[in-house]
C-alpha cells in the first residue's frame, strides 16, 4: 500500500479493492486502529507487536494484512487521523465570531475535550511522532496548519491591541499549544476534577496570560 | 541490592563495597547513567537493553553488574537522580527573598533550564515513571514535595490578594507544572531561540495569567 496516497489520508486503507469490499470492512478497520491506539500506548510502538493488537480486536494476526502491511503503516493511519481530526476541530472553532478570546477559549476548549476523551490515540501522537517515517512526518506537518491557527489569532489580537505586543507571535502559539498537549501527562479521568474546571484553570491563565489591560476587559472575571 | 536503601537515593550503588573501592568507580558510574538517559531516550525503556548502554559506554556488559543487578534498577537510579535534583533546585529557589512572584519565577527559570539543559534524562523521567517499580514510584511522589513548593507559594499569593482567588490552588500548581514540563516535548537548542527568551514567555504568560490587578502591578512590563 503507498504510503502517501490521499485515501489513507482520509484514515481508510487504500487497497486497490472496490468500495463495497471496503465498507463491510470498515467497522473492523475502526476496532483495528483503537486496539492499536491502546496496545501503542501500553507497551510504546517499538515494544508493540501485530499479534497482541490482533488478539486485542480478537482476530488472527494475518487478517489484519488486509488493511495494512506493516506496524509502521499502523502507526502512519493513527497518527495521521489524529492530526486530521485535530486540524478540522481547531480550525472550526477559529471560524466562529467573535473576539479573538472567544475563538481562542473555543478552539482551547475542544482540544482539551479531545484530548482527555482520546488519551491512548493522543499520547501516541505525542510520544510515537519521532517513530513516524520522517517524510510522513514532515508531509504531516509542512502545512503548519495546526500552529498556523493560533498564531493568525495572536496576531491579529496583537493588531487590536488586545494582546500584549512584546510576546512573539510564534513561540506564543507553541508555546500555548505546547501547554494544552502536555494535559495528556497527568489528566486522569476523575469526578473530582472535571474536564469542564481543568479547561477553565487552562483558558483563564492562557488569555489573561497575554491580554493587554484593554484585553483583560473582555475576559470573563467569574472564571 | 535493595531498591530502597538511603545510599540508592543518593545516586550511588549501594553494593556493600567500601567506600574506597567506590570511589574510583563513580566516574565509571555518572557514565553508566549518562548512557542510560541517552538509550533510554533515543529508544524507550522497554526496548533499550544493557548491551547498548554497555557499548555506548565502551565496556562490557558484565561490567554494568558492578552497579545494579537489572536495568529496572538503572531506571530506578535515573529517576530518582531527576527527582532528587529536580527538588532540590526547587526548594533552593522557593526560600529566595522577594515576592511570591519573584520566588516563582526562579522556580520556573531555573525548572525550564534544568530541563533544557538535561533533555535526556528529563524526557526518560516523563516518560518512564510508568516503567518504574509501582513502589518506588509511589515512595518518590508520596512527598508531594515538588508540587507542594508551588502550591505553598499559590496560598501565599492568594492570601496577599496577588493571586486570583478563584483559582484552585492544587489544580494551578498542577497545571504550572505540567506546563512547564511540557517544554521536553518540542525545546530543540537553537541560536534563535535561547532559553531565556523560551523562559521568559513562559514566566510572563503564566504569571500575568494568574495575578490580581494588585498583582499586575507587581510584575514585570518589559519582558
Amino acid at each position: 500500500m503507498p504510503k502517501t496516497t490521499k485515501k489513507m489520508e482520509s484514515g481508510r486503507p487504500s487497497d486497490g479493492r472496490s468500495v463495497n469490499d471496503r465498507k463491510p470492512k470498515e467497522k473492523r478497520w475502526q476496532e483495528i486502529l483503537k486496539a492499536a491506539a491502546e496496545v501503542f500506548y501500553e507497551k510504546g510502538y517499538d515494544a508493540a507487536t501485530l499479534q497482541e493488537i490482533a488478539d486485542r480486536v480478537g482476530i488472527l494476526k494475518g487478517s489484519i494484512y488486509y488493511y495494512i502491511k506493516t506496524k509502521s503503516d499502523l502507526l502512519d493511519h493513527l497518527l495521521t487521523e489524529v492530526h486530521n481530526e485535530g486540524v478540522a476541530m481547531i480550525r472550526k472553532r477559529s471560524e466562529l465570531t467573535g473576539t479573538v478570546f472567544d475563538k481562542l477559549d473555543a478552539m482551547f476548549r475542544s482540544h482539551i475535550e479531545y484530548m482527555c476523551r482520546n488519551q491512548a490515540k493522543t499520547t501516541v501522537y505525542l510520544h510515537e511522532l519521532k517513530a513516524l517515517d520522517p517524510k510522513r512526518r514532515e508531509s504531516l506537518f509542512r502545512g503548519h496548519e495546526f500552529r498556523d491557527e493560533f498564531l493568525a489569532l495572536i496576531k491579529k489580537g496583537q493588531a487590536e491591541g488586545l494582546i500584549l505586543e512584546r510576546l512573539d507571535p510564534k513561540l506564543t502559539a507553541q508555546t500555548m499549544m505546547g501547554w494544552t498537549n502536555s494535559l495528556y501527562q497527568w489528566y486522569r479521568p476523575q469526578p473530582r476534577k472535571p474536564v469542564d474546571q481543568i479547561a477553565d484553570h487552562f483558558i483563564t491563565i492562557m488569555l489573561r496570560g497575554i491580554a493587554t489591560e484593554k484585553g483583560l476587559a473582555l475576559l470573563p472575571t467569574d472564571r
